[in-house]
């Protein structure tokens, strides 16, 4: 049983080194990072995309192998996670949907169980062979740790979706990501932070991504797990060495409900939505 | 007569100093920045926000007095310098509309004359005081320095707003600006700077942001003009020096023509607009 929502809440990003295929192995990772996340104080931890199962899958089949329900073990095991340190937990896992479709989904627990699972709707590079794209508008969720509103990785390069849960009501935005590594400029942040940053800002919502790090078969992850301000300016991250981490941020709920900038301005107020079509 | 676009064309941002009522002052400087540019090489260049009258305005009346209309001196002397220098000038102006209107207008001339006028559409603070906002499409110019679209100053913090000249077609967003700081953390880039990164990013096109520096009746610029990639990465700044500025930067405008990242992905492909409102 959760206590109502503070204002002020520790949100953690754990940054992971997972293996494709040993579900039982990340798992145990992943369990282990909530608990020490829970015992740094945080009430939201945010795990990375497709944790349980890992990313780089061969074929349909071998993620098909991989997948598993929303009544399944993970899911399962974070709520029971959640139940004993009173956290919220955001992760990502590869979902063996309804319908026997394959889902890159997040889910979002807490000690209650499932409160929202979201299907991942724009998908990267050879997910479109294997997953069936969300068809959904992105879940927002009151919690113990705020009104928190689910996204996966390549779904923040499009602003009009990030738009959606933080225009719903979101005062943090949980990202599970797997931000594959691209070259870029000595010195210069990862464009995916970069984006999560100007995202954070054109809604004044917080915004925690939690990515990989490592490499598998043949991909290297940024590893640039971050928590942002409503403001755009990092609090935590991004994580800067390619091993696994963990960030805590202590964040205002309230700095999020506010869209006021400057002394007249009002990042939603201001939108012209009769001009953007 | 200007000749065929090329693929590979340089473009300027001047970042000037301006003095709010100091109309002949400030035009001086603006045709000395732009034969600057031109010596430089440039094809394309951009100047600030409200060039010619400055921006802290006392009241309506004050800006009125410092407007002037489409066919008047400073739209003149840009299209006669344009045509000497074969260049495309880009800038801010404070217009006295046909229906007696203020508008923050930016106007984009070639030695051909008046191409194409943008009025701005998101008013920032006291601007709504002053100015009605503009309610048409951004428009989208063939040049001889490519297909550039206009926007002006807080239209940037807009996402939806960015996207419609660049699914207009535009390879280059031409941006006079005039961004107030606001305090930052040490070593961050301002927002300003970050939002156009990210603008450029994910519709994949060049930006070339002209913004002021100096102070104005108790208002400091940013002074952070910028010229972005299609890949989101600076090509020339941000300035970081607080004084006038030319920066210059070589685009090839084929990069911005192709939306495609990685092997199987297209930035605008992917959108699903269906699901966006």
């Amino acid at each position: 049983v959760s206590a109502p929502a503070a204002t002020t809440v520790r949100v953690a990003a754990c940054q992971l080194s997972l293996s494709i295929g040993d579900v039982e192995g990340n798992r145990r990772q992943a369990s282990a990072a909530v608990e020490d996340a829970a015992a740094a104080g945080a009430r939201l931890v945010v795990l990375p995309e497709l944790t349980p199962s890992g990313y780089v899958f061969t074929d349909e089949t071998e993620a098909r192998s991989l997948a598993e329900p929303l009544d399944g073990e993970t899911v399962r095991e974070w709520s029971e996670l959640a139940g004993r340190h009173d956290v919220v937990v955001v992760g990502g896992i590869c979902e063996l949907g309804p319908e026997g479709e394959l889902r890159n989904s997040a889910v979002l627990v807490d000690a209650s169980g499932l409160r929202a699972t979201y299907r991942k709707t724009h998908l990267w590079d050879r997910e479109s062979d294997v997953f069936v794209p969300g068809g959904d508008q992105p879940p927002v969720v009151d919690t113990a740790a705020g009104r928190v509103g689910l996204l996966v990785c390549y779904d923040l390069e499009f602003p009009e979706w990030v738009r959606r849960p933080a225009v719903a009501g979101a005062e943090v935005i949980a990202a599970p990501t797997n931000w594959p590594t691209e070259s870029r400029p000595a010195g210069e942040r990862p464009m995916e932070v970069v984006r999560v940053q100007a995202g954070a800002a054109v809604n004044r919502v917080y915004v925690v991504a939690a990515d990989r790090c490592g490499r598998e078969r043949g991909v290297d992850w940024v590893g640039g797990s971050v928590i942002v301000g409503p403001d755009g300016y990092p609090l935590a991250g991004p994580a800067a060495a390619d091993t696994p981490q963990l960030l805590v941020a202590d964040i205002d709920l309230r700095a999020a409900r506010s869209k006021v900038v400057g002394t007249r301005n009002d990042v939603f107020a201001d939108r012209r939505p009769d001009l953007y079509t």
